[in-house]
């Protein structure tokens, strides 16, 4: 017999998924946030966490509890939103499933069920932050960390792990065939995102070479590299294109979020920038734009973040992190950037392809020293301000 | 003459420690949270912080100001709830003082005055934590952290130091007799709590061997060892009965929180795990059971956490951290779990042993692999999926 229970918790979960989302009135031109988070855990289906027998579960306890739902991989298709959610159980695993709206901006609800495939890699721990991608050859695919132990690490160390570029790939969402790890000359790899065109005939990749499992070390940086057979998807030079940087807002490391948006000025790229605080490391979003013939050439690259982590999403699990591996454009050229805040819950922002070009092309650059900085601020200043003058004469 | 502001400061903190608590309705099966911490720094008597004399302190200042108020041990003695608060003075040193209630969720107040014993440690610098336990042979016992700077450490050096458990013991929890320090073979202790009865005619001790002060380094765990006499506490053979693990939620460390509740299937532990992540620890509470007989040997453990910091507990002066060194179980078998939030304020928890028998030996064990979490969870969809099914046919 069911549990009682679960009628009481559904008509309130459903009142969750039902609400409408609002936007916010305080944007900036660039995007516009709104009011409720699009995907929290409790959004994760009451039958994916309690078991509904009351015979079973006279407590109705949630027997597989559900942390945390974040960094979503996001995907356009059929005229719907769907996300890859990192669904992460109260044991610390994460694992991926799909949650699909009409609209991209409310009523999102889990599909189906967790996804599984055959996997090849038993020694594979824990699996995130997916980049889904509709690449030209017809196929959708998934880039994901795959993370392990270390292998060499002592039996008393816990914590030394080893991040991996995992690789699938389905036609429905539904059917997912497990492709061989992304082989690169890095000993770590985190953040692979396929680029959904062929360069120069080969599948392109953008990669994080890292020397350490959190810390980048010698390496750091956005790289670019080739595959010739995506059935043995092996990296043999990673180029840097977009380097981590003393005093910026990648100082500490950076890394490339979803697969870059093709506008008629270039690919436009989301990437998170990485700096060290006394609290912990802080991540925010940042854009550039790469050519169109060759995605590796970066041709516009504003000055600092174009999000940061606000209000409330500073702080859950991992505070101060604003982190994005999904956007969805739509048929009417709308963006929506879903964003996750502190490794907890997503949320999505709008804005157009005008001003995203807009935005990455106009914005000022970096200029590295503060008085410099302050100069450029004065210019500015100094224009308004002669604008004004000119305009209170008239 | 009495500043006048003393009654008016008296009239709020009444109002805020005569405030009724109130059961959140969001309960999961496993326990119910309240409305308002149970004791915080506002609790903390006014003459304890005040002096109250107009003329030696005419701006009515805090003279000696708290920080915090957390981390209690607990004990229920003649139908009362007592805490062991860790009071922190804004000087940043922890002292021990004692609240006491009527029904254990809300009107505690501090009794007499700060904890003061005779103390042959001179060298004892912070003591804090302090686990509680009746023991079977009439005392009550009290087992804390006892911190002082290494002596070993460079003069520039003012951050090492060397934590050991100190150990103290009373009939009334008015008079403290200190015992000497609890010897054991690692060179820094934490979490150090003595098991309620004898083991093999021997004092029973849960301890967390660890090589630095933050970092467990090669130690770690939750270790069992026996005392033949209490007066000179020496633990020759520390045994880890509950190792700490990679990508769990113990992989940074964990250890044993107040001493276990005797229930008819076992003793049920609450212990408290640790991750490491990009902004710090996360500190959360797990449960597992040990055989009643052999309380060093684990019958049950759960996959995951009981219970995270979530919504305003996660911030405070260390914040992501639910820490419980204190739980009782009233006289109609129900249980309160005292945690403290962020190492900041004291909340309260309630369920029953019932539940956390339920829990504890039902809730499905941690498989250690993304996929086979999912594939854990796909379970448990389809056996809910086939009773919503038999229950619509009807």
């Amino acid at each position: 017999m069911i549990h009682p229970k679960y009628k009481e918790l559904l008509i309130r979960q459903n009142e969750l998924i039902d609400r409408n989302n609002e936007k916010k009135l305080d944007g900036n031109g660039m995007y516009d946030r709104y009011k409720y988070p699009v995907v929290t855990r409790h959004h994760v289906p009451l039958h994916w966490r309690y078991d509904l027998n009351k015979k079973s579960n006279p407590y109705f306890m949630e027997r597989l509890g559900i942390n945390s739902t974040f960094n979503p991989g996001a995907l356009y298709l059929n005229g719907k939103y769907f996300l890859m959610v990192r669904t992460e159980g109260v044991d610390r695993k994460s694992f991926f499933s799909i949650v699909e709206s009409e609209n991209g901006i409310d009523h999102f609800r889990f599909i189906d069920k967790p996804i599984i495939w055959e996997n090849p890699y038993p020694e594979e721990t824990n699996m995130y932050d997916m980049r889904l991608v509709l690449h030209e050859d017809g196929w959708i695919y998934g880039t994901y960390c795959s993370e392990m132990k270390d292998p060499a690490a002592s039996v008393r160390d816990t914590s030394s792990a080893i991040a991996q570029a995992g690789l699938v790939r389905t036609k429905d969402l539904r059917k997912w065939e497990r492709l061989p790890n992304i082989v690169t000359p890095s000993p770590q790899q985190r953040n692979v995102v396929l680029h959904p065109e062929r360069v120069n005939g080969k599948y392109a990749f953008y990669t994080r070479p890292q020397d350490g499992f959190i810390s980048t070390g010698n390496g750091g940086g956005i790289a670019f590299g080739l595959v010739n057979d995506i059935n043995i998807p092996i990296i043999e030079e990673e180029i840097i294109i977009d380097e981590k940087m003393y005093h910026t807002i990648s100082e500490e490391k950076n890394g490339q979020g979803p697969a870059p948006i093709k506008t008629e000025k270039g690919w436009i790229h989301f990437a998170h920038g990485v700096r060290n605080t006394a609290a912990g490391l802080r991540y925010v979003l940042y854009t550039f734009a790469t050519c169109l013939k060759e995605p590796n050439q970066i041709v516009a690259k504003p000055g600092g973040y174009f999000m940061a982590p606000y209000g409330e999403e500073r702080v859950g699990d991992v505070s101060n992190v604003l982190f994005c591996n999904g956007v969805i454009v739509n048929d009417e050229n709308k963006v929506f950037i879903y964003y996750a805040s502190s490794d907890t819950r997503i949320h999505v922002a709008t804005t157009t392809i005008d001003q995203l070009i807009d935005y990455t092309f106009n914005t000022p650059k970096d200029l590295f020293h503060s008085l410099e900085c302050a100069e450029q601020r004065a210019a500015l200043i100094e224009s308004n301000l002669a604008l004004l003058k000119r305009e209170n004469k008239q």
